[in-house]
């Protein structure tokens, strides 16, 4: 194990405290850009900061990069990053689809994190050894259960999230269609909660463009160690962000990669 | 007062004890067409089955629409109709964002109607005078409000919702990428519950194309009763499904409307 629960679990209540209130808080569209009014900017910077204090109290040598805060202690072994709120999108048009992100890399290898969706009660994580749901909601209070990634096999089996076709420009977008034209059934516009379901095995495939690595190295060790495959569309490693595919199965993954590059 | 809040109360309590438990349960892919192994039809089904039940118990006469066991009675004055599940595609997919509709007409006006979310214990309702939202949930139990569109009059200043451009063919395209091309912020994919944020507040515009009656009956009245306006693009009645527009507000309808029907 890499990282206590624990831990995790305080990471992420330090997160939804500051979250949590500011979802669904009415805000008037002509008050939306005052100053001190954007619950979202809001929500992303107290929440940034409520989990680097977390950590650095924690450990105070370890590094951080954080999409709001910038980075520090970088040259360490170990670099915590994060995203206060995933989806801000779906955060101001109400939807409970966005998610707090926090990853653990250790020498440059994303090994552990969590996603978070606190309306929802949602908490998806990986220690280092194995990827984890549970849910803090009436009905399913504390159970904990082991994620696992569909065995989808074949592309015309697939369903595949992203979050809009409109982000892949020119020979991106000719292979981003090229995917989508084979699928079983294409979907838009979810972020993390995307990324989840494929580590859930719910969704077999999600892909996007330009992800800058605070979007996705939380993901990576949940999605890995529920079986799946994240990677760049050009096969590297998925932590520097970019051009990433998450893929229920690396025969699944092998068959996308294949026509996302093929020319 | 159309209808008890107690009565809607009976019905989303009937319909999700038949699809909640079948959210997210899993299912390989390779037996996801065999006899008796689809969720999310059975769930469709059998949801709409205990609707009916519930109906035909307190009103023997009414009328019924519904999506999967057709018509009864439709010359009453009084015709509640039916979509057990709204969004199967986010069904499948694991995502919280489909709903079950149930809606009554009342001689062939929709009056009163509810939206129910299980997974995340919300439920949006109009009886009739006025709509409403209530969650059941860790943290905001059994807390009723007012649903209240927002004051959003310009379309520079909208959020909008569809399901997918791809849905809109030729002029209907042309027409929704004009009216696209001007909003704040487009976002793609959430079927019922962009309509329940218009009516709370944090979507203004949700856009479809081809709907039936059943996908959009039970929201027309928690959309007007919240203060918004819900027609087809014409601006003709929404009972009959179609194309269908719902605004926040009438400045932002007619702004929205001049749009679609521009040529």
């Amino acid at each position: 194990m890499v990282v206590d629960k624990s831990f995790l679990v305080q990471l992420a209540a330090a997160a939804a405290a500051e979250t949590l209130p500011r979802f669904r808080s009415p805000v008037s569209v002509d008050n939306k850009y005052a100053v001190g009014f954007d619950p979202v900017t809001e929500a992303d910077r107290e929440a940034e900061r409520a989990i680097r204090s977390v950590i650095r109290s924690a450990y105070p040598d370890h590094g951080i990069l954080g999409e709001e805060h910038g980075s520090e202690n970088l040259d360490h072994s170990h670099v915590w990053v994060i995203d206060p709120i995933d989806g801000t999108r779906a955060f101001i048009s109400g939807l409970p689809v966005w998610g707090t992100l926090v990853g653990l890399m250790v020498d440059g290898k994303a090994k552990a994190g969590l996603m978070s969706q606190p309306f929802t009660g949602e908490f998806f994580y990986c220690d280092g050894e194995a990827a984890f749901y549970e849910r803090q909601c009436t009905g399913e209070a504390g159970e904990t259960k082991r994620l696992k990634t569909r065995d989808t096999a074949a592309l015309a089996d697939a369903t595949l999230f992203t979050t809009t076709p409109a982000l892949y420009k020119e020979a991106k977008r000719l292979a981003y269609d090229r995917l989508e034209a084979v699928v079983r059934l294409p979907r838009y516009g979810v972020d993390c909660y995307a990324f989840a379901m494929v580590a859930a095995g719910f969704v077999d495939i999600a892909v996007e463009t330009g992800l800058q690595p605070y979007d996705i190295v939380a993901l990576i060790p949940i999605i890995e160690k529920a079986g799946g495959v994240v990677t760049r569309w050009d096969g590297g490693p998925a932590e520097k962000g970019g051009d990433i595919i998450a893929a229920a199965t690396p025969e699944l993954h092998k068959a996308a990669l294949d026509l996302l590059n093929a020319s």
